[in-house]
């Protein structure tokens, strides 16, 4: 920190003017302290999530999207977990040559989703950096039922249900990247989410359960692997956000990743809103595809190995 | 996510293979989920740490340093609360050009770190770059003693005191930059921190504290104006690391910051071990200075304005 060169008062004057007003719990003391108190008291979920400029959003992406992005990508973990998210601490690196109306805009889209989600910010760190935009958010949740869940947990006869559409994410970059304002390019700025109501069902019913962040076949692998079980997919009962019958369009929206939706193991015969069947949770190891009775081969590549 | 382009499967083999053996407990399920689980009881500090290559550490420093570095901050903050840090979770952005020797040789510098200070790294999240290195560490602790202890709380009358030693941090920049390897270049890489007793005397007597990290006199500075108080210091009693009589040779240690020691004020006439008395609290407002007997006027800069 003593390598910092010239002292940045500038930052000391953007966290009162950004980052304090969106701190208004006792716990966070106005952002004055070196660190929050909270009084915490149960299970707790805690994630953390950091997005880099160049790997996670484009440098001209809109900073008010991104900083929606961040809370959006953190509170999707938490609701995957059954859990509720209630209080985040911000990590920001912040590129010297970006001007204070970026900034503005990063902490508007934060606070803009931080209201929205009924979440606080308790507790955050903002210094400069020669390199790309870096942003860190560790989001702290409760379970929303009656336990939190893990992705190791599948049983074999469960039923392996999904929320919402899979499929925007991957259309939405595409959209994106050829300059389009569509629905998906939206999504891919600021993805749809489960509801926060998915919580409740995924943290009362759920024996497994992950988001859909790198893709549904690699996440669903994924399940399976550290649940020590297969899963059975069906091809044609998943919910796409591009309906089509072509197994080829069906696995590139499988593939894509970016969904932000719930992937999950219940008992059979539970009917949840908002959750579609798409397969089952069988004895043995692996993914297994089919569509209309037929088998269908695992692609080669499943999603994203690793979001790096 | 979705922009990460090829997938990088050596950062999940990385994870395997570095991270995840330093997260053994059953909160942390092996690193294989997307948030811990930790059951939480009572009151909690939180901190958050952001360390950026070029700013806070310098691209040639050896990374096991810089880990023991990115653990001590965190401790450090804690510790000034009161509080004894229990677990942690980190983040990441690693520039692809560095080699897998330099990530196990960071990981390394943390595990020794984590385990001394008795941590439990519980969570992480592993990214790339295509800038600098950036790490960020999220901190919990509970109270040591009987308290939390905030930076405003200082009462009028009591003394303020400090641990260890001043005037390290900056010794030591200058120690490195010189490619010097003595004590203080030593500091400047893993800087040494009060002990992790020390937690329980600020939580048992503290009305006010933080720890020593932009300059002994700006933090003075800033406690005096969030506990509206005055501070009234006597610099021929600030514990010096390299003693000395000359105003001006004290006031640059106690200007030069990342001392990571506590300053803090204690009622009258409490003599607490590892703590030296070098003032009061008075009322009023503003940093006093003076030595042996005569007023010194304030220096122009009292630290470092904001840490970037």
């Amino acid at each position: 920190m003593a390598l910092s060169g010239s002292p940045a008062i500038r930052e000391t004057d953007w966290i009162r003017r950004y980052i304090a007003p969106l701190a208004r719990s006792a716990e966070a003391d106005d952002l004055r302290d070196d660190a929050a108190f909270a009084e915490l008291n149960g299970l707790h979920a805690l994630s953390t999530d950091m997005l880099v400029e160049g790997r996670h959003f484009r440098p001209e992406d809109p900073l008010d999207t991104v900083g929606q992005k961040l809370v959006r990508v953190t509170v999707s973990d938490l609701i995957a977990k059954g859990a509720l998210p209630s209080r985040v601490l911000l990590s920001i690196a912040w590129p010297g040559h970006r001007p204070e109306a970026a900034f503005a805009a990063l902490m508007a889209g934060i606070g803009t989703d931080l209201a929205q989600f009924h979440i606080a910010l308790i507790g955050g760190d903002t210094v400069g950096t020669d390199g790309p935009l870096c942003l860190n958010l560790i989001g702290i949740g409760t379970a929303a039922g009656r336990q939190l869940v893990r992705r190791s947990g599948a049983v074999a006869g469960h039923w392996v249900v999904v929320s919402g559409t899979i499929g925007a994410g991957g259309l939405g970059l595409a959209a994106a990247q050829a300059g389009r304002s569509d629905s998906f390019a939206a999504h891919y700025r600021v993805p749809a989410l489960a509801p926060l109501s998915a919580a409740r069902l995924v943290s009362d019913h759920a024996s497994a359960s992950l988001d859909v962040s790198d893709g549904l076949l690699i996440d669903a692998a994924r399940l399976a692997e550290v649940s020590g079980v297969g899963l059975e997919i069906d091809l044609a009962a998943v919910p796409l956000a591009r309906p089509g019958d072509l197994v080829e369009d069906i696995l590139a929206q499988c593939t894509a990743g970016d969904d932000y939706q719930i992937l999950m193991c219940i008992p059979p015969g539970t009917d949840l809103p908002g959750f579609r069947r798409i397969g089952r949770v069988v004895p043995g190891a692996g993914l297994t595809l089919h569509h209309r009775g037929q088998s269908v081969p695992l692609p080669q590549r499943l999603g994203f190995e690793h979001r790096t």
